[in-house]
């Protein structure tokens, strides 16, 4: 009798044990939900654009299109790799001419939860950033009137226009492309993620170190910058609030959003740059400059918090960061309108490129 | 009465004239049967290379995978893109450092039925095809060793070589590179293409103009060369047989086969291209100096043939080459496997180009 009676409390003691553990996971949890949200299941709705099927058929094909380049070569696959996580994995991306882009390019996966596009957020949404790397000279190197003389010329582009912009004069032109390209990139997101899974009560789905990680990822003070759906791209910040990392991974000459507001105080500020799908992305940074995002968590903890991690923050952070990826999109590669005798010949010489 | 018997007479006069017309397509067709076979339907088998699923899904990674080239930008599928017809639709590819290709990049689709690759031939199989770019200076620059390295640092691929080579030490090698790619692109074959249908007994499937070009094809001598399953592809003969075309179109420098066989009758001799889907994979010969398919269909006749085509003939020919144009593959864009921190970092620069 007094065996069963010390069972008893025994399986009580347990029992309040494990309720305990229920709760202070509970905590964390609430403090996570009050920090993030998870990435939706549907395409999110777009200003400006109603996203259709037809728009976004016609994106993708104009995503993969290398012939809104100059030389016929790069499309916005190129840099923007949907089997690499949305960007090209290079230090900065390759351009007309082997030309060498300014910054790293970010990735197109969830960017529509971005508050505003590029590094500098000088785009305030996806089309308007989808007409910058196509004119850049040192990007794709084309015009807004070449693009449209190459998408006119086709009729498998100008039939898709058509219906994609139904009762308009003239649709197929570069506006429309950018819209198409936006509603297309709007499908681009990331859901059930390790940490989607978490946020939406599956305490489960991170494991112990992970769940560490979170902790130390909200007490160190990463989350109050790197917040939202995204974790990330909600905000401007300088970089080395505390301490400037050296030159290497922050070039003097490249100012960040100073450029776009000319405000002093905005000299190095970038957006905080979204997390998710993070492990995918390397090298990090504005600079590529890091290929290790162990390195990169600890830069940033100094950086922009003055704090030292311990290799075990560090390594719980990491591991943290690792449950952000989500389901990659599964793409159908597109079958492209074929040329016509009036399409423009692609030009890959470098002389020309402006 | 009379008008009844007039009119019997009447309906068997116009049933003779249409089983005349009958008899005639089906010499049509049967002449085409002596020098043409369909796509088949199915993956074909490959020699030395048994095709498993395990080896076609490898093989559509490594075809899409960018880190096969020592910059991290160009894959199989830069110059022999999917969606445009199996290659590049310029003149001669970009490489390395935006260097200019010796040839036109022929295309991918279909070519697993092709006596040999190159426009030379100089590569038996695909698999011996798919180590000539990798390495290739102008091209994607890279080595063996370093492929290897590459493909060995990320658990995405060895965890595949392994099972789509079971029982192998070493799997994760440059020659099961080469065979599974060469798994993967034989089944990026085009069936029920019009020209498929028409061979395959539905004689409606070509209209008036496309058999008067396929007559004239066959009429012509066209088809001395351009036979088989790829109208193509199955021969090696002299550019300019009849008559050299001018050094724009057949450049003095480039000798075609004699580089592979040092022997002087190879002189300017090359694979005759194979047809189908020639559509879409302007421009046109190896020097890719034609853009117009009319003007390429001239261009063989005189040269190849002593012919002087009418217009018509010339109309008629080019209306028969678009019935090549198959159904194109399906293709789901690889999610690549992520890299490590043993991972290569890629290489843009120029100067360590080899």
């Amino acid at each position: 009798m007094r065996a069963i009676i010390k069972t008893l409390i025994g399986a009580s003691v347990l029992s309040l044990a494990a309720q305990g553990g229920a709760l202070a996971q509970s905590e964390l949890l609430e403090e996570a939900r009050s920090y993030f949200k998870p990435i939706p299941h549907a395409v999110p709705t777009v200003k400006g654009n109603t996203i259709t099927r037809e728009k976004i058929d016609l994106g993708r094909k104009l995503f993969f299109d290398p012939r809104l380049s100059l030389s016929g070569l790069l499309s916005c696959n190129s840099c923007h790799n949907l089997g690499m996580g949305g960007d090209d994995n290079l230090e900065t991306s390759i351009g007309h001419g082997w030309q060498k882009g300014p910054r790293n390019a970010p990735t197109v996966l969830n960017a529509v939860f971005n508050l505003a596009q590029f590094w500098d957020g000088r785009a305030e949404d996806l089309k308007e950033q989808a007409k910058g790397p196509v004119q850049a000279g040192v990007e794709m190197a084309s015009t807004p009137e070449r693009v449209e003389a190459v998408l006119n010329s086709m009729p498998g582009y100008t039939e898709q226009f058509a219906r994609a912009f139904p009762g308009e004069d003239k649709a197929t032109n570069f506006d429309n492309m950018a819209k198409a390209i936006e509603a297309y990139e709007a499908t681009l997101i990331t859901p059930a993620s390790k940490f989607d899974l978490f946020l939406e009560g599956n305490e489960n789905a991170l494991n112990a170190q992970e769940k560490q990680g979170l902790q130390a990822f909200m007490d160190t003070g990463c989350a109050a910058c790197h917040g939202g759906v995204n974790i990330g791209g909600e905000g401007y910040y300088p970089f080395g609030v505390v301490e400037k990392p050296g030159a290497d991974v922050l070039p003097a000459n490249d100012k960040g959003r100073f450029a776009v507001t000319q405000t002093a105080e905005e000299e190095y500020v970038f957006r905080a740059s979204p997390l998710r799908n993070i492990e995918l992305t390397a090298p990090y940074f504005h600079s590529g400059k890091v290929w290790d995002l162990k390195q990169a968590v600890a830069i940033m903890a100094s950086s922009q918090l003055g704090a030292e991690l311990t290799d075990e923050d560090i390594d719980a952070i990491t591991a943290f960061l690792k449950t952000l990826t989500g389901e990659q999109p599964v793409v159908e590669y597109p079958i492209l309108p074929v040329r016509t005798d009036s399409t423009p010949l692609p030009d890959p010489s470098v002389m020309t490129a402006h």
